[in-house]
């Protein structure tokens, strides 16, 4: 069985799933893995390592997938664009920053352009710059976001934008029930982030995944502390979601500190990071913690996730009565 | 045509849908006029003030309705609990603290028991405790509340209580696409606020509804300010989502300096509050604040949302092909 929506028809696939394009977590292996599952898979593009992106297109092999890039650092570095686009990539996922300079040669290529927003006002600035997609991203989130939850928020965008780009909901979602209530909303979609973090074909370290599926979404937290233990210089309306460890519990109410020994604590975290220590380096998971149960292979999760949605819309109107 | 789950079982009433009982806003006809229309109408019991509950409990009428109170503070008034279960309320609705010193006399009295919560962790606290029915409230709920957010809590407090005791979705909801979505997720029902705030029947000043219909979600803030102004020693880990005004961004980031004029300000601030001056006084709405578009009577703001509910989960299945 598929699931049809204004998603399924633009993109031409079987389910409304796509993967979040995770910097340096969702790479060729698990963009692949979603596409032949049934939903698209978008390559993280993440902060401007051209080698890494071209490595990751490669790996993709023949499955089609997407290109994400976090849009105030594409600005910096734009190259980057023009190489996902010599890919032919199915789509191109902007997000945090306006997309205004990037829509052109999108369009010109005619790669379908999704953009994620934070806000309402985010959503009708995106439409009206050329947006083929509206992503409305819940603060429950992992990793970068803003204020606004999911549930409010996207049926919000849905009335604004009156039906002319589809919208597809981001934040909190990593099972079925999650999916219908999405599309219930109005939403085309879902983006999912946390649920493929854990995954087989993740390319976060086994402890982060090991984290993600013990963790609760009462233990997370929006932080700086890490994009500035990172020197990562992310503009102020965006933080970072993740769980709590004890080195964010330190830092998050002293940022000014943090900032005044970026130099040491820069290469200390980075190597926690690299040697999985998640004490330092934050395992970036939002608050749909709780539904990540298992270690599973991507294509099992979209698997799982389109048969409990079939399921609950396929049972639906039997409430009715 | 009605709509089905453990709520409307348990409750006996047509429609899953419960007014949030806000302190007063929420009165007997409000409360009233939400359950004549199917759901379950909730006075809000606030903050202490016994002449003005027993009033409302009187202005609802024959109408079977609920009563809710602030679980801290009634605490320091536990006579509020007696007048209220004397009048044999349809459930008894509790927020904001551990329930277990009120559980044994509402049960003992044979009233269904509500416990509100914002974590996980506290949903299994109030479940043990001996709650009949656990609403998951989350973050972009107006009024007091914690950090959560609504659409990954519900089905992970779903799972938690493993099908024992329903769990019903509160915050972010105003509208029968968020009925809907909730009972996608699991929920056995939704606790609407905003959307009854801004009713004919609240009694809440007229400047305030109009504010209320006219804001976006964008506009919202969660923020200790107005409590400190009033001078209401809310516990650190709730604070209240309003609408941002000139005086909430004055202080927002500077209660402690609040704190030393608050002999000069609350007076200030509960006059504003009194003569609908909504420059200094909260409007006290949530993230749903974008899907109130109109002045409407309860009895309305019940039947579409059932109708757009009904609509959606009767329509659900054909998304699947």
């Amino acid at each position: 069985m598929a699931i049809k929506t204004a998603l399924t028809s633009l993109l031409n696939i079987e389910y409304p799933i796509l993967l979040a394009p995770m910097a340096g977590v969702a790479g060729g292996a698990l963009a692949s893995a979603v596409t032949r599952a049934g939903g698209l898979g978008i390559i993280g593009g993440g902060y401007g390592d051209k080698d890494w992106l071209a490595q990751q297109l490669l790996a993709a092999g023949n499955a089609p997938v997407g290109v994400g890039f976090i849009t105030w650092s594409l600005r910096n570095n734009p190259a980057l664009l023009d190489l996902a686009l010599a890919h032919r990539p199915k789509a191109m996922f902007l997000s945090f920053g306006d997309i205004d300079d990037f829509a052109p040669p999108i369009k010109r290529a005619g790669i379908v352009l999704i953009a994620q927003v934070q806000t309402l006002a985010q959503a009708r600035k995106a439409a009206g710059d050329g947006a083929d997609v509206i992503v409305a991203q819940g603060t429950e989130a992992g990793g970068h976001g803003g204020g606004r939850a999911t549930l409010p928020l996207v049926p919000a965008v849905v009335d604004a934008l009156k039906g002319e780009v589809p919208v597809v909901a981001a934040g909190g979602i990593a099972d079925g029930r999650g999916l219908a209530a999405a599309l219930m909303l109005g939403a085309a979609g879902v983006v999912c982030g946390s649920v493929f973090y854990a995954s087989r074909e993740s390319l976060t370290h086994a402890n982060n995944k090991r984290a993600a599926v013990a963790a609760s979404g009462d233990d997370t937290i929006r932080s700086s502390a890490i994009d500035v233990a990172r020197g990562i210089d992310w503009p102020a309306q965006w933080n970072i979601r993740t769980l709590r460890n004890p080195f964010i519990a330190r830092w998050h109410g002293d940022l000014d500190a943090l900032r005044r020994t970026a130099a040491a604590e820069k290469p200390r975290y980075l190597q926690a990071a690299a040697e999985g220590d998640t004490e330092v380096a934050a395992v970036i998971v939002g608050e749909a913690a709780d539904l990540i149960t298992a270690d599973l292979g991507a294509a099992e999760i979209v698997a799982r996730m389109a048969a409990e949605a079939e399921a609950r819309l396929g049972s639906a109107a039997r409430m009715l009565g």
